[in-house]
């Protein structure tokens, strides 16, 4: 290993990319995995027949290019989101990632800058370094809190080219209210600032919950992504899509590599979006899990972020790593994302959710 | 459409993108298309019902991310490709748009070059863009050759980057000699110049062509970019690759959007490549009718390329837009790549390429 280095260490790589590491979890296969907020309940039997039986419809005319719009794609989704959006408000790509940098790409890029507010989603920093885009770090309040106030007063200060509000935030799960959103884009008019809101776990948001996407009339530098990753069971898939005004589209077809997105994914996603009544079930159990988690780690004397996601963030470890050492012995992989005395579970199944909370109560009594 | 460019206008798009057009051939419904190199003969029977089973084994796990290593499509890609590779010299994207792409997010970027040899693969000064690396445009002979010497003299004067060699060269379809390979590498010795040979249509070469793997031991900075787009029929289903040093894999794990690469994707590549006999059937086919197409061509008076790929670039036309607008009015689109008095015809179907030179007869006649 430390030899394949020093042969890296040789190539002309570029300077900022010296000594990084591969950006990604661990992919460490134990029975019940809690650390990258996928949807473990699994793909429901009639989403993977459809699954199946579109790929079969497209798999003879594979050898042709997919269709670069992928119009149908865009339909559908734009009727999932609903709000009165048009395909023409929608685009997509091989996961948010990508969508994320296609935006950094049309709007960021070198002499530009990009502000989030950590702890926030890692790729963040990684998108900018990959498009070369400045990183400012924004800052939150001391319990991770964003008020419009502190935002708007964040964006006028650094002016950036982009700014990324994640909603519900990975990895405290909350969400915004829409006062922050409002108050940051008002606060972007003299910038310019391209106002992304990454709403990745938007479906577990408690009821009454307003998504972004009520702001984007009248608002041509305000973008939603979204994913097909969590709610819809479908991180293998990649599928990651946003709704903007049509010109923002426009300014996507500018930097996408043409046919980015395959036949076969397309066709996957369409046939999930077609029969998502059953992953929407598994939507509210998940929540009902979730709520437990949280409900059950204030009981043990932990501190809980509300959440709006499909994950709950733990505050008041006194040695995360032994909690997660011992939870792996068992079995059971939850995620160390790196701030003081918290950690990250994935709201699972029921049975999952049983195993992780059973095996937390014996680790915190034997501290 | 004006209004809505007016109103793209009005984004804080990247200075460099204002006025571009989105890249892309017209994506034209017609019975015959042989405009952007697809095989024509459509995927195999057998190859079609091993991507279905495929998918329906990955389907119930699609929740999950997938293997963000796709271990086992690299193994079977090096085993395809031979020469001794090893699954940990192999690397995969969503196209070659996308590895493309990544070598020059590692080894590209601000403040560094790319140059290759126009008239070439149209997407290298796209991708140079896109990635903030300065275009710089190499020089062919008048007959669009390219000879060790030249090669190696350009390099050595402009001291790139990274240089792309594409062989069999798009749009032109004539092979480089391993000699231009070797003079490449050993003339960016100095400049530790990254050398990539597009090897995109190596599969329809002529039988005894060597490919620039056979070049790989002993040249760390080299690097062969493959698809499966083509000699595989599965442009639709987007998977390029490369073969190189292990340490150049490392290097692209470093700029690599995590999990870019889907389940359904791996699934469906892995599928192609265990059932490829057909497949190749299919290239023996097309490079009897690409053989065709020129020996036909020189006969009628035109002057075509020799061919190591599955089309033909043909130049000695008085009215080249004339004859692509008397082959689409027949239900034949053919490419304009731009250059004065040429077409480029994918050689399609004994059937296809029937129709296409009866009616290349007609219009010449009634020129």
């Amino acid at each position: 290993m430390d030899d394949q280095l020093e042969r890296l260490n040789r190539l002309p790589l570029r300077d900022d990319l010296r000594g990084q590491h591969p950006y990604g979890a661990p992919q460490i296969d134990v029975p019940i995995q809690l650390n990258v907020n996928e949807n473990t309940y699994g793909v429901p039997q009639d989403v993977q027949e459809a699954i199946v039986e579109a790929v079969r419809e497209v798999a003879a005319g594979l050898n042709r290019y997919p269709d670069r719009e992928f119009t149908a794609l865009r339909e559908a989704l734009a009727e999932y989101l609903g709000h009165g959006l048009g395909a023409e408000q929608l685009w997509a790509a091989n996961g948010s990632n990508e969508v994320l940098q296609q935006l950094l790409q049309a709007f960021g890029g070198p002499g530009r800058s990009v502000l989030s507010f950590p702890p926030t989603y890692s790729m963040y920093p990684l998108l900018a370094s990959g498009t070369g885009t400045a990183y400012i770090k924004g800052e939150r309040a001391e319990d991770f809190g964003l008020s419009a106030e502190s935002a708007a007063r964040q964006v006028r200060e650094h002016a950036p080219s982009i700014v990324i509000l994640c909603s519900p935030n990975n990895p405290t799960g909350t969400a915004l209210g829409l006062d922050v959103v409002e108050a940051v884009y008002a606060a972007g008019e003299e910038s310019q600032t391209v106002v992304i809101v990454d709403e990745a776990y938007a479906e577990f948001a408690h009821t009454g919950t307003q998504s972004a996407l009520t702001l984007l009339p009248g608002r041509p530098r305000l973008v939603v992504s979204r994913t097909m990753s969590k709610a819809f069971a479908l991180a293998g898939a990649r599928l990651g899509y946003l709704a903007a005004a049509p010109e923002v589209v426009d300014a996507l077809r500018l930097v996408r590599l043409p046919y980015h997105l395959s036949a076969v994914t397309q066709a996957t996603a369409l046939a999930a979006l077609r029969h998502r009544t059953s992953l929407m079930a598994e939507v509210e159990a998940i929540k009902g899990q979730r709520d437990r988690i949280v409900r059950e780690l204030a009981g043990l004397g932990l501190s809980p972020a509300a959440s709006d996601s499909n994950f709950v963030f733990v505050r008041g470890f006194e040695d995360p790593r032994r909690i997660w050492e011992g939870l792996l012995e068992s079995g059971i992989i939850v995620r160390d994302v790196g701030i003081p005395g918290s950690l990250r579970i994935t709201a699972g199944t029921e049975a999952e959710t049983t195993a992780f909370l059973d095996r937390l109560r014996e680790l915190l009594v034997t501290a």
